[in-house]
C-alpha cells in the first residue's frame, strides 16, 4: 500500500480552526482506489517547525504523493499552487512569534519550483465535479510558501516523491461570518475537492495544456 | 395555517439556472412551526411580467409574509436588503429585452420603501448559525430591485402583508465554476439559511439595533 | 451673481487630510462663467454638527447650487451619488464619538430622496474629459449619506436651490500610499473634475437618458 | 555616460494607448545625475518578438541598468515585481496571435530569477514621495512575465548589466473611462515615480530589509 501525506496547518491570524487541518484530519486513514492509502499531518504555522514536522512525516511515512493544504483569506476557490519561490517575507510574526524578511527559504536552493501535481488537469476534473478551482500564480511569501518550497526541495532529493505541491483553500463559511465579504467553501465541498485531486493525480501522467494563467 | 411566499427568478445572464429559483422551490409547501406554510413562487426576469406574476401570487395566496429571492453574482454571502428604490436602470435587456433606463417602478410612488423584515435580528440569527450573512444598502437597479420595490408598494397598500423583504443569494458553486474567482454558497447553506430567516422573522417583534452600515 | 455650495469634510478614519475638503477650498471664490461664484465651507465629519454647520452655510450664501463632496476609501472614479436614504447606520463612531445605529436622518422624513444633479450628463462630460466616473446606487449609511439627505431634504424646502447633490470622491495618491492596493486620484484630476461637474449642471436642463445602473 | 534602458509595451487587449509606453518614451534621453542618460525602447505585445526587440535593444545600447515595464490593469499603484518565472500560459492571444500555454520562457532555464532592483528601497522611496507602489508576487505568465523572466535571463550572462527588473504600472485615467470600477494613475505621477525608481536604483547599494510579502 503506497502512502499519501497530506498536511494542514494549525489556526493562525487570530482565528479559532484552519479549514485546512479541518479537511486533511477528515481524511486521514481512507483508501484511494486499492493501492494508496491516505495519511495526515498537522504542522505548526511556524516558519522553522513547519519544515522540522513534514521532514519527519516524510521520513516516518514514506509518501509517494505529497499535498500540503493552507487556508487563504478571501480566495473563493481551490487554489492550485503553481510555484513555490525561494524567499520568505513575512507581514506578520508567525505562530512562534518570527517574522523573516527577505530571507531564503533553502540557502543557496533555486529560486524557484514548480509544483509536480498536473495542475491544470486537476481543475478540470474539478470543474467537471461543479467545484470552483483555478490556478494560483503565487503562494505568497509566508509559512504556506515555505513549507511548499521546503516540499519541492525535499522532494527533488527523494526519488520516492513522485508527485508534490500545495493547494490553497477558502474560509469555511463559519469563519466568513467574522469577515464580511469574504468568500468562503463548505467543508463538504472541500473535502470532495481534496478527494477529486487525488484521484486526478492518481489517473495522469502527463498534464494536460489547458490555458489557466494571469495577464499579470 | 397562515402562507409565507417566497419567490426566486429565472435563469438571466447566460446562467443555467437561478439559485433564487433553486432554493425556493425546494422549500414550497414546508411547514414553518405549526402556525405557516411555505408557498414557492416563480418569477421571470423580466420588467413587467415579474411584478404582474407576483401580483397574482399575493392574490391567491394572500401571505402574511413575503421575501423575494434573487441572485446576486459575486456576492460572497445571504445579502438582506434594506431598500427598495424607485427607478429601473438597466445595463442589459432583461429576458424580454427590455432596458428601461432611468424609468421610476412605480409612477408616482415614493422614492423609496425600507424592507420590513427585522434584518439585524436576521443577521444575527443567521451568523450565530455559522450562515454568512450582512446587510446591504442597494439592491441594484435592475429586475431585482423592480421587484422588491413593486412588493414593498403593494404591502404598504395590503394590511395582510405583515412583512415583506428581498434577498440576495450568491452563485451556486456549480455556477461559480464558470467564473473564476467569483463566491459562492452551497444550495444546502442557503436552504439552511433561509430557513433560518423564516424562524427569526417569526420570533421577531421589533428589529435589533446592531450596526450593520457602510461609510459610503 | 448666483452662488454654488461645494462642502468638503474634515479628516476622519486617522486619515490627516480629507480629499473632498482639499478639492474644494481651493475652489472657493472662483467664477464660473460670468454668472456664478464658487464659495466653499468646510464641514465637520460629525452626524449632528454638519448638518447645523451646513444649514448654516445656506442661510449664509442663499446658494442655487449645492454639491456635497465626501472622501470614499477604495473607490476608484469621481462617484455621482444618485440617492440618500433616510437612516443612519454608523459602524465606527463620527468625529463627535457618536454612532448612532438604525436612526432616521430626519425623524418623518421620506424614506429617500434622489439627487437632483444630472449625474448621467455629468458621468458623460467626465468621461468626454477622459476623468473617471461612475453613478452610485448608494452613499452608504454613514456622515456622507446623512449630509446628502439633510441637503436634499432641505433642498425640498427651499425653492432657492435648484439643483443638489453628492459626489465620493478617492483618495489622494498620498494618502493610498498608507492603504496597500487602494485606487486614488491626483488633486488635480479631482479638481478638473468638478469643475466639469460645474459646467456640465450650468449646460444641462434635462438630464440625459444614458444607462448607469447596477445589476445588484 | 552609462545607460539606462527603460522599455515599454504596445498597446493591446483592445486598448488605444499603452501607458508603459506612454511615460517611457517621455523620458528618453534624459539625464538622471552627471553620470547616467535614459535610452527607450518600445516592445511589441508579443512573445517572440518582443525578446527579439529587447535584445536588439541591449546589443544596441548595452546598458547598465534595465527596466521594463508593462501595464497591469486593475491594479492601484506602481508594482514592483519581484519574481520572474519560467513558464508561459496566456488566457489569450498575444498581438501576434500566439497563445503559448505551459511553455517555458527559455528551454532549459531556472524555475525563476528575482529581480536585481532594491524593490524594498524603490517602494520607500516612493512612499516617501507620495506615490503608491507595493512589492508584486507575481507578474503573471503573459507576455509581461516573458520578458521580464528573458531579460533576467539574459542579464545573468552579461555581466555589462548591473540591475535590471520589471514593474507593473496601472491605467492612465482616460483608460479607466472605459473600465468602470478599474483603477488608474496620471501619466505625471507615473513619470515622477520612474525617476523616483531611477534615483533609489542609483543610490541603493545594497536593499533594505523592509517587509513586503503576501500571506498567499
Amino acid at each position: 500500500m503506497k502512502r499519501i501525506l497530506l498536511t494542514g496547518f494549525d489556526p493562525f491570524g487570530g482565528e479559532q480552526s484552519n479549514p485546512s487541518w479541518e479537511v486533511v484530519r477528515r481524511l486521514d486513514g481512507l483508501l484511494i482506489g486499492d493501492s494508496h492509502q491516505i495519511v495526515s499531518a498537522r504542522l505548526p504555522c511556524e516558519f522553522v517547525n513547519s519544515l522540522l514536522i513534514l521532514d519527519a512525516a516524510l521520513r516516518q511515512h514514506q509518501p509517494s504523493i505529497v499535498i500540503c493544504l493552507g487556508q487563504a483569506s478571501g480566495r473563493a476557490d481551490i487554489s492550485l499552487e503553481r510555484i513555490a519561490i525561494n524567499v520568505d517575507d513575512a507581514r506578520m510574526p508567525d505562530n512562534a512569534g518570527a517574522q523573516p524578511v527577505d530571507v531564503p527559504v533553502v540557502e543557496g536552493g533555486p529560486a524557484a519550483y514548480f509544483s509536480s501535481l498536473p495542475i491544470k488537469a486537476i481543475a478540470q476534473e474539478l470543474h467537471l465535479n461543479g467545484i470552483p478551482a483555478s490556478i494560483s500564480q503565487t503562494a505568497g511569501t509566508f509559512v504556506c510558501n515555505h513549507v511548499f518550497y521546503g516540499l519541492m526541495h525535499k522532494a527533488s532529493e527523494l526519488t520516492s516523491i513522485q508527485r508534490a505541491g500545495f493547494i490553497h483553500i477558502p474560509y469555511l463559511p463559519e469563519q466568513a461570518v467574522a469577515h464580511p465579504g469574504a468568500a468562503s467553501m463548505s467543508l463538504e465541498m472541500v473535502k470532495t475537492g481534496i478527494l477529486k485531486v487525488l484521484e486526478s493525480v492518481l489517473k495522469t501522467d502527463k498534464d494536460l495544456r489547458i490555458a489557466g494563467g494571469a495577464t499579470h
